[in-house]
C-alpha cells in the first residue's frame, strides 16, 4: 500500500519516504486491514493478551486507516488538529495468545463535522476475537472543539460504512 | 487498610506480610478508593494520559477492591479461578496529565454466579475525568465457565452498589 | 512527604494542591523511596513482571525524587527543559509477581552541568529484585543540549550519593 | 519468510498455519531484521517514543529471530523452557517519533549451554536510533537453571555473530 497519488502529504514531505518500506496494510472496499503478531509484552499471567492492549491495536488500525485515506495522523496534527477519544467500547470473545497472527479490520461508522466514530474487528486466521468502537472529537492545539474542514471531510467520507 | 481478621488468606500466607506496607486504599461504604500519580510512561504526544491506560487504572482498583473484600486476586487464582473480561466501556471527560494525583473509585454493580460487573470513576482532586465499567466471567484454569462458590459470593456481595 | 517550604513551585502553583493527597514517598538521607504494587498489566505469560516495566518503575522513582528535590518534573519542563535518556541499564535478580509490594530506592550518582546519572534498586520486603541506572542529558524544547542552571544544580546536588 | 522445511514445529502444529500470513521479517546472513511503525501508545509527552518501549522492540526481534531459527518461542515454552532476562542495556542516540518506520536488526552475540546474549540495533531509514543487548538464562518451568539441549544449541548457533 502507498499513499495515493495526488493526495497529501505532497512529494518532498518526510512521510513520503516510507513508500520504500513494507507496509502491513491492505484495503478492502471501505475497510482497512492491518496485521501484526501479539507481543510478549502484551500478554499477562493468564497467558493471554491483556485487555487494555486491544485499545492499542484499535489505534494501530486507526493510524493505518488515516494514512490510507491520505490524511496521515502526523500530517493531521501538523494542520493543528488533535483527535482525542471521548468514548471507547470493547467486546472480548476469545483470547489472543503470544505470537498469534492478529489482523484488525476497521472502518468509519459515522462522520460529522465535530465527531467521528471508528469501528474495529480483531481477527486471528478468520476467527473474530473481539470487536469495538471509539468516538473522537476533533480539537485544536488549544484543546477546543474544532470542526473538520470540508477538505478533511471529503477525504474521510470515502471510508464511511454504516453499521448493519 | 489491612485484610480483615478471620478472612482469607490465613496467617502464614505470603500475602499476609503486606500489612506492614503502606497501602493506598480507602473504603467508603460499598466503594473502594485507590490513588496513584500519572506515570510519564502513561502519557502520549498529545501531552495527556493515553486512553488505553484507563483500563489499567480500572484493573488497579479491581485488585484493591478484591483485596479489601478478603478475596485477593492471587488467592482467587490459587483457588483455580480466572476472571477474564468480556466487555469494557470507558467515557473520557477531561484529560489527565503527567504527575496528576489520580483517584479511582470503584464498586460492584452486579453480581451473579457466572458474571460480575464492576463500575469505576476516575477523579483528580474531586473532578471526574472518566468513568466506565467492565464485565467479567469466572472461569476455571481450563478456560471453562465456572460459577463463583457460595463462599466467594458471600464475600463479594457486601460490595454491591446498584446503579442510579 | 510534601514539597519543602520556600521551594519551587511557589504557592498558587497548581502542583501545590497535592499536599492534601497521600504521597507514597519517603526520604532516607540522600535516597528517595517510593512504593506501589505490581499491576496485572505489568505481568507476562511467564507469570512475572515483564522486563521493560522496570524502566517504568525507575521513572516513577525519578519523578518522586525530583519532586522531593523541589524540582518537580512538570515544573522542570515549564522552565523549558527536557531530560531525555541516553543510556539505561538493568540487572534482574529475582522475579516480581502480580500484587507484590514493590519499593524502589533511588539517588543521584553523578551530576554535571550537562549530564545526570540516577541509580535505582528494586526491592520486595527487603529483598533486592533488580538494580540499574540511567543517564540523562538536559536539553531545551528545541532538542539541543542545554546545561542545568546553577539554581537547578544547587537543588539537585543535595541528592548526590557516589557509588561504592 | 517461513519456517524452514524439516524444522520444528512439524506440519500439523498450530504454528504452521502462519505461512499464509504476511511476515515482517527478513534474514541477512546471521542477522534477522523486523519492521513496524511506532505506535501512538508508545509516545510520551516529549513527543518521542518512551524509553522502556525499546526493550519491547528488542523482544519483537527476539521472537522473530527464534522463529527464523526454527525454534519459535511458543514451541520453546512447550519444551518446558523459559528464557528470563538477567541483564539489559540500551543506548539511545536519536529519538523515534510516532508513525516512524522502525527496523530492528538483531543477532546472537554469545551462546553457551546456560546463557545466551542477543544484540540489537534500532534503525529508521538507515539511521541508527539506538542499540543494546540482553542476556538470558534458560530455566525450566520450576524456575531452575536448565541448560539448552544439544538440539537447541545446534539450531541457534547458526545465528551467532561475534561483536567487533
Amino acid at each position: 500500500m502507498s499513499i495515493r497519488q495526488g493526495d497529501a502529504p505532497q512529494p518532498g514531505h518526510p512521510l513520503e519516504h516510507t513508500d520504500a518500506w513494507p507496509e502491513r496494510v491492505s484495503i478492502e472496499g471501505r475497510r482497512v486491514r492491518t496485521c501484526f503478531r501479539v507481543r510478549y509484552a502484551e500478554t499477562d499471567q493468564m497467558g493471554m493478551a491483556y485487555y487494555a492492549g486491544y485499545l492499542v491495536w484499535f489505534e494501530v488500525l486507526r493510524g493505518d486507516l488515516m494514512r490510507a485515506a491520505g490524511t496521515p495522523y502526523p500530517w493531521f496534527e501538523e494542520q493543528g488538529y488533535l483527535l482525542p477519544i471521548v468514548e471507547a467500547h470493547v467486546r472480548y470473545m476469545a483470547p489472543a495468545r503470544y505470537d498469534d497472527p492478529i489482523e484488525v479490520v476497521g472502518w468509519i461508522e459515522e462522520l460529522r463535522s465535530r465527531k467521528v466514530r471508528f469501528a474495529y474487528r480483531v481477527e486471528r486466521l478468520g476467527e473474530t476475537l473481539a470487536d469495538g468502537w471509539t468516538i473522537h472529537i476533533p480539537v485544536g492545539q488549544d484543546g477546543r472543539a474544532r470542526g473538520f474542514s470540508q477538505e478533511l471531510l471529503g477525504r474521510l467520507e470515502h471510508w464511511i460504512l454504516a453499521p448493519g
